[in-house]
């Protein structure tokens, strides 16, 4: 039995804000159950160099959870003087993420920055960073082309994203603290609405895994990314 | 008239949420209008080297701002490997305070870190996290005392904090963002239940402020500081 | 057709030479094609502050490309004050790939650091450096237990690593740079000797994957991984 | 009474020593007693970012301590890699109180660099730094108008600081390590000539303290300041 | 006798291979003994800002070493967030060596960057280094004239380097590890083929040397240097 | 002829005052002419991990320019945040040399740092901060005898530093920056009462030196050094 009493199949409760927070051109309270991340975009008129002239714009993200979103204190990497390598593989993950839906040409020379904080942790951050940070995205992109700065959307897809694992035996769906500390294998599934991968990252925590497991945990994924998508379009067409 | 059309010595609406996040030993929403700062306090049972074997304690702070906070994006600390001049100040000011109302020895060796972290800022938002993490102080010695691990409540006054300053000629209380960009002088005021100053630090933007200027100014804030203890009373007190 | 001219299914020819550097409990140069790393493995009678007293060991990876590895020269990480975010990510992968067949129990208090060093680069540098290491950490067991320092083998699997991707729209094993640089997917998988799935990471880079797709990437991985596992044993047993 | 044998109102000795090294355009050694202090003004013919195009200066400062201007020796901070809260507290207060009476439209984009370098401290050395970084400032600005390079004086007001604190109950003027080490509040104060405040920096070490304890401790400052204001007279005006 | 059993005038076998590894214009594996370093050329066709617009070019170098080239393993500099001491001070040797014999008005305004990393180390890494990088800065520049980049060869001198000492009371030259932890004077010289001083190092690290060591010393460098050159010159001109 | 007006022996003066500063145990200011430098030694009654148990001391150095200590002003290595490779390798050498005239078993398990801090510069500033530091470390150690702390005295030589270099053609003692910036050839030299070499250390700038030459700045040296230790000696023993 999971340690919450849900089904295998089961996610937890989903729930996006809008608007969350007033200066953001996107601002999103994202909660998969108590695990909450608060997902902005920010609109800047400027490209990384490398991009300089190309007419091309950027996609980019960063993560952060603050120090007692946790349940014991972690030090605040402002203070410890750099990014740890657990946070930059996550940054990076939801900014390639975000780009694999945005067409970069027709965004132009912009970037578009998606902070992902994590205020209360309980497993499930990078997924429920990435699923809150597309609706922000998408409100940005909203801003732009509202404003007339855009012409046409450059959001070729929606974006979801959903933990698997394997606890106790058993493929589970959107494992919370509880189990991802315990799970023998922990997999997080990045898909579109197409149905197809855009990231799979798994990880034999306890023992290596097998093919038909690997299957099992991708069915599972592909229902609960249908369903946070379902969420995500509530948000966005209340 | 000031931008938000409040009068002279007229607050924003003060709110104190507690058990805002579930993982913190206390936890605290503080909104000055639309200054929003999320207040926890995190006990832990050690202390810094030089108060090792002296059976005193200590409470310390830490201060971020989430990098849309703002108006326009400010780059990550954590991204750039240090904490700013700014930030560094301000969390030694709420660390400074909060220790004026605390008994070191009582608290016995246990560092309690009050980390004050800026969602949303709209001026102020030093002033609103000393004032938030008292509170969250309060509800951390609450639970040392009631777990059994305090004998006695080593706090020893309330506090809070306001800003005051002068804004086209005109002393002012509880400044926002607008008046706080324009303001001539600007000055952060902490005080105790007993009407007595814990700091004071006043600053001349654009011209020095004469002995009048500082006494008008000091008492807009012995009235802003009364409001904000009366609500920190109610929430502690509901 | 592949750049190379291989076959969608072939491997670069895989080269291990052990004892490659003189100092090292285990050095292996490996060279898949011209992708050539030194994995050295380093025995240090100590662990991280969070397994003292645990009575366990420890496995740990670095990973690093000297400057002019790459095409163009790289800045020097040790210049710029700090490891990239993909360095971090793959150090981090390679150490959890070798935990993954170590019994740290059995390793006692003890930390092997497998550097995994690129001296010179043409794709699949990660799964060149898990391949290379494993040989090493091996080695450097054997000097353990022929020193008599441990009794019990604590390396309870073999494992090798390869990328897949999907090169002009036709999976493929074991890209090169050429490969790599234009690939619409890149997956790396790590696995063991009973076949199962240690790793499996895999990136959309242009379009999203579909299952048949994933399915045929890992069917290539499981060709290419038996491959190097059979160079690994003649490595080790010549 | 004062360890010094100094009266409660009696500032310690003085002294301002301009031309002290050779190459800055302004450079002055300033002794509060036992506390000496070089500032150097370095003019540079260029402006931070912000304030390119602008037609605007700008004044700034930075402040470091020999590691053995102290009783014990402290770690360098060029070999910690960092400057500490309190330096950037200190270095903030400095150019802020300087750019208080400089016209920065009327210095032109050029940029003057107030370097205050602490030899020996005994107490004070914020307070000493800004009264002789004023000195060192004038120099530099005589420098540039006797060279043709500025033809009007952008200074429009003389600026000076002390300390006051309350030390065993008493209100004290011009406190040295000993009496700051042991003051009950400590208060560091700038004045210009005209007897208005530019900042007031007040803190509560041991016990909060009252109105009247401000008031009285501000009209100490008030009188050593116009001392202070003497000295820098007959250094400048030999 | 030395541990060796070399004679005091006896160099360790020196090898060059050219073209070690295939990105850079140059590359050189050089091995003084059992001291192996692989030395890069890397042209980059921009200057550091003090030469732009100069019309000149920069020749500069940066050193390391893999984390397990000595006996024990030291700490990876890329993970420690800087270089040691000793590194830079190699480096800027490497870098300053190589300009003596470079005429950087001939270069035009380029830049060639040796990379020098130690892969084993047995003493005289930087001489090794020196060595080595002159040899690949001979291909970078070869390289530059054949691909019509270059007119003329800005190199007007050949140049190498090796390390004598005193051991146990004799004057020894190419020290291996073993000899140079235990020498009372190391001494470091770099001479060019007019028999001419480039550097001069000498340190006394057991008790301090007298000019007729110094004159034994430097007449051992001269016949070493002139071995190297030789060895220099099979290589380059097979 | 040299833009001093010196003849090519001819050192500048040479003055140094014990106890500028009062707190270390040794505070020697020295000046070379223009160049001017506080040497203080600090004793700390423990000693770096890799000589803890061993009952042997250490003798270590840290050096520093105040920012407009030169013509223009450079930036503060602790706002950059790390300290350059020339003063790494001035401190190393300053160290270095320091500990060949020092028993460390001697001193016992303490640690003496001289902070060398440059406060005008003018040529020659390390060989001043060797020769000051020594009177300073001499002072350090008085105090350490005399308070019964050290019982026998470490120091078993004396020590002093001079530049010497080839100016136009000719051989000349103790550059100064007119000098210096302009020498054919630099050499620092260190050299014991006993007229021993501790260090040398030749570059050529302009064109390599030869032996002759080499001969005849070591004899300049020799000289010079002379005539700093009479200064030393007439400081300690006055």
């Amino acid at each position: 039995m999971r340690p919450s009493g849900r089904t295998p199949d089961q996610m937890r409760t989903i729930q996006i804000t809008r608007n969350f927070t007033k200066h953001a051109e996107g601002s999103v309270l994202i909660c998969f159950g108590d695990t909450k991340v608060i997902c902005t975009a920010s609109v800047e008129e400027r490209v990384p160099p490398f991009l300089k002239g190309s007419g091309k714009g950027w996609v980019t993200a960063e993560y952060g959870m603050l120090p007692r979103s946790t349940d014991s204190r972690m030090g605040r990497e402002a203070s410890r003087g750099k990014q740890g390598g657990r946070t930059l593989e996550i940054q990076r993950l939801i900014g390639r993420s975000l780009r694999a839906v945005t067409d970069l040409t027709a965004l132009g020379e912009r970037t578009i920055t998606l902070d992902c904080d994590v205020i209360q942790a309980d497993g499930g951050t990078r997924t429920a960073s990435i699923s809150g940070a597309y609706v922000a995205l998408c409100d940005a992109i909203t801003n732009l082309t509202q404003s007339g700065r855009l012409k046409k959307d450059p959001i070729h897809g929606q974006l979801a994203s959903v933990s698997v694992g394997i606890y106790q035996g058993t493929p589970v769906l959107d494992l919370d603290y509880a189990e991802d500390s315990q799970a023998e294998t922990d997999m997080n599934v990045v898909m579109n609405d197409a149905g197809a991968f855009i990231e799979v990252q798994g990880t034999a925590e306890g023992h290596a895994f097998h093919m038909q497991e690997l299957n099992d945990m991708l069915a599972l994924a592909d229902k609960g990314i249908r369903e946070i998508m379902s969420v995500q379009q509530s948000a966005l067409n209340p």
